[in-house]
Parts: C-alpha cells; sequence; structure tokens
C-alpha cells in the first residue's frame, strides 16, 4: 500500500496560515511527521491560492524538500503550475495530481508528466464533470490508460483516481466507489488505483471512522494506495490490520512489529 | 447483516462458571446485554462440560429464553444433544450450530433440522478435518448445499460457515479466508455466509483490531452474518460504518442514527 500524506494542504486552515507566513518550521514539521508515521509520499498543495498558486506552491515544494528526501505529489489542476514546478523539482520521481480526459488539461498536464519523467495521477473524469455509475468509470479508466501509454507515459507512472463521492450525498456512493475500483482492478490488473481517502465521508459524523472503514473495503478490492492522514493512528492500525487480514503481511510480522512499536 | 451473538459460551471463563452454578441472573443479564446491542440471534454453547453438554445446554437455553425473545443458535457438535434441544426449544425458528460431510454427523444432524424446522449451520469440513486453500472449501460448500437442499431443507435455512484459520498462523490464511467467501458468494449467491469472527485473530495482539477489521472486509466480498461480540462497541461501530460504505444503508441513515445514539 502506497501512504501520501495528505496534510500539506492549503485547505487545512493551519496550513494556509503558515504557508501565506513563510512558516519554515511549521511546514517542516508536518513533513517530518508525516515522513515518520509511514507516509511513502508527501502531497503539496496550495490550491487555495488561485491567483499565487504557483509561488506559494514553489515555497511550500523547495521547503518541504530541505526537510525530507521524501518523493512529492505536486498536486495542482493547473498544467502550467505543474510544468513549472515538476521542472524545478529536485529528488526521487514526484508524481503530478493530476490529469483528466478535459480537452483543456489532458495534453500539457500529459507533456508536463513525459518531460520531467513523473508519475501522473489521471482522475476518472472529462468535460461533462465527475461521471455517474460504475461502468462510466471504467470505461474512462480504460480511455485514459490507452490515451496516456500511446503518448508514452509508462503504465507504472499511472494513478487512476475513481472519483470518490460522499457516502452519506448519494443513495450508495460508497459502493458505487467500490464496484469500480473492483471493475478497474479486473480489467487493470497492473495500474495503480489511488483515491482521496476523505471525500468518502464528507459530510457525515465521525468522518475518520468511516475513512478507515472504506480504507479497508477499498484495499479488499483492489486499492493500492492513498491520499490519507499517516498521522491519524487508528487509520494506520486499520491498514496494518488490513494487510494482516489481506495476505499482504505473510503472518502478520509487520503487524506484530508494529504492535511492538505501539503503533496499534 | 445477521449478528450472532457470542457471548453465552462456556469456553469464556465467567461463563462456565454461571452455567455451572445455575447464576440465572449473570446469564440472562448477558442475553439481554447483547439483545441491547443489536444481536439478532445469541449462540448458546456448554460444549467445555462434555459429558454433561445436553443438560447444562438445557439449563442455557431455558434460562435464556425466560429473558429474551430472541431466536437463539444451539451450538453443539453432537448431533443427539442438537436434536434433543431443537424439540424442546420454544419461539422463533432456531439454528443448530453445526452440520459437515463427516459421515457421523452429516445425516443425524440435517435429521435435527428438518424435524423440528430450525435454520442449520454447516461448516465447510468433511472427515479429512479442515480444508486447505481456496477451491476445497468453495467445492465443499458446493457439496453440502446439493446434499442438503437435496434432503429437503431449504436454501434460506443454510448458513455456510468456510471455517476461516488464524491470520497469524499461515502464509495467508485472512486472505484464504475472503477468497473463499467470495468464491462462495459468486457460486451461490442466495446462500447466508456466517463465520466465527475472532478465529481470525486466535494468537495475536489486540485482536479486537483485526476481528473489526477482517469483518470489514469479509461483508465486503459478501459475508452475510457473523458469530460475533455486540459488546463491543468499536466493532459494532464498525459494522455501521461498513454497512454505510457498502450502500447497505441508503444515505447513510442508520448511521447517522447511531451517531445520535452515540453508538459510535
Amino acid at each position: 500500500m502506497i501512504i501520501i500524506g495528505e496534510k500539506l494542504n492549503s485547505s487545512i486552515p493551519s496550513v494556509h496560515e503558515a504557508i501565506e507566513k513563510r512558516d519554515v518550521a511549521f511546514v517542516q514539521d508536518l513533513a517530518r511527521r508525516q515522513e515518520e508515521a509511514g507516509a511513502h509520499y508527501l502531497d503539496i498543495n496550495a490550491g487555495m491560492f488561485v491567483e499565487q498558486e504557483c509561488e506559494h506552491l514553489r515555497w511550500l515544494m523547495q521547503t518541504v524538500q530541505e526537510a525530507t528526501t521524501l518523493p512529492l505529489v505536486i498536486d495542482t489542476p493547473d498544467p502550467a503550475v505543474a510544468s513549472v514546478l515538476a521542472k524545478e523539482y529536485k529528488g526521487e520521481k514526484p508524481i503530478i495530481n493530476s490529469v483528466t480526459l478535459e480537452q483543456n488539461r489532458f495534453e500539457p498536464m500529459l507533456q508536463a508528466a513525459l518531460e520531467n519523467h513523473t508519475g501522473l495521477v489521471a482522475l476518472c473524469m472529462d468535460d461533462s464533470g465527475v461521471p455517474d455509475g460504475v461502468e462510466r468509470r471504467i470505461q474512462l479508466a480504460g480511455e485514459l490508460v490507452e490515451r496516456l501509454t500511446k503518448e508514452g507515459l509508462s503504465r507504472e507512472d499511472i494513478y487512476l483516481d475513481p472519483m470518490v463521492r460522499p457516502a452519506g450525498s448519494g443513495e450508495a456512493y460508497g459502493l458505487e466507489a467500490l464496484d469500480s475500483i473492483r471493475g478497474i482492478r479486473e480489467k487493470l490488473p497492473d495500474i495503480h488505483i489511488v483515491c482521496g481517502l476523505s471525500n468518502i465521508s464528507f459530510g457525515l459524523p465521525k468522518r475518520a471512522l468511516i475513512n478507515r472503514t472504506f480504507l479497508v473495503a477499498a484495499m479488499t478490492v483492489g486499492l493500492d494506495s492513498a491520499i490519507m492522514d499517516p498521522l491519524n493512528r487508528e487509520l494506520m492500525a486499520s491498514l496494518y490490520a488490513a494487510n494482516a487480514v489481506l495476505g499482504k503481511d505473510e503472518y502478520c510480522i509487520e503487524y506484530l512489529g508494529a504492535y511492538r512499536e505501539e503503533l496499534l
């Protein structure tokens, strides 16, 4: 399971303030704590700054890269920002988050990834917006992989995101997400599938409970990476336990190690 | 999800003592608390008493039936005990736990169920003991359903148990259990699948964490009933959350109700 730390995001008020004030200590501490908690990548996002997104995200990237050697996920809907920052980025291969099938976004985002040898999160959506239903998501996933690889992106550099909708906002949006992950995994067994975990619990109480429950269910049907909060102890404990029951941790060796380190 | 309360079991020392001492208040309190916590059935087991199993299980059954109208799961490997007690049982249709394909057990246990119009837990095993691997479990499940229904048992009265082995005792026994449940669900979409939930965590630390994680994963692949501890608050919270993300709780109405009742 690839853990992408979600905390360095300008939609979190304390992080927004830290970016605005250029609070190096706050940002670097948050980077280091996510690394220590087990993150494999750190997502960085300054989308709330809109017009000044590029300068703020650049500062965030540089500041985080001084604190950790973890690879980053450059999280922006703007191909120009992604392209500039991926060029300036130093270190282990980053991921750009994200491309879609939208006409204005597909080609420039793909070029940003190809020119800078990055991974690429690919959202299952096109110009008609967030898709409705399972079949459409699976179809868009297939189309994304076909078009991205045709233009030269490696299969292992693609992270498909099925676009999870909040479980409380529709009849059975949780099941829609799980059936989409299952269907994409069956059709494309070798492609990473990722999601922004906390989308599932939007609007519900006890969000952390929903998030960790969905994580276990989604891993059971084929999710292999998630943008999530590695500082949430119960979420990480659920992940260790899920690896143990899903046969991803033979004889539960890692689970027992986590227990000894008092992480469960 | 059908919740079968597991607490009235002579393998639990305090319950063993209560049965031995004929402690009516203790047993009835445990029955009522499981009912209040959301159990749909109560499992009763006096297997630790071996030679005196029948008289102890009879007392337990009568004592519990004075306290609750919940249907019971008569838990014994002995067809003679099952037959006698199912005959004496009053009230809503019980379940006998369990039949296997063992030569000495299959026919008399099936007759006990048929004569007394009970449900029947059917363990995926025969005279060669607990099976090895997923395919063998699916094969035994098919054989059980075929033979049980051929002799007149209704499909809705069968509760297949895939025989979960502890996740920590083999290379990937958790995955074996999950793949077995998935395979049985695909082959037999209309048959109940049950398991004794706590088997999965035997020998591991933080058993409750493993149990609730496995519950979510198993529900995701088709488990629809479990012998489990309804008094474990976090386990029940995981069940509410699982129903919410698995599309078994439209718009998360029951989840929100559980939150308002402070059950999460």
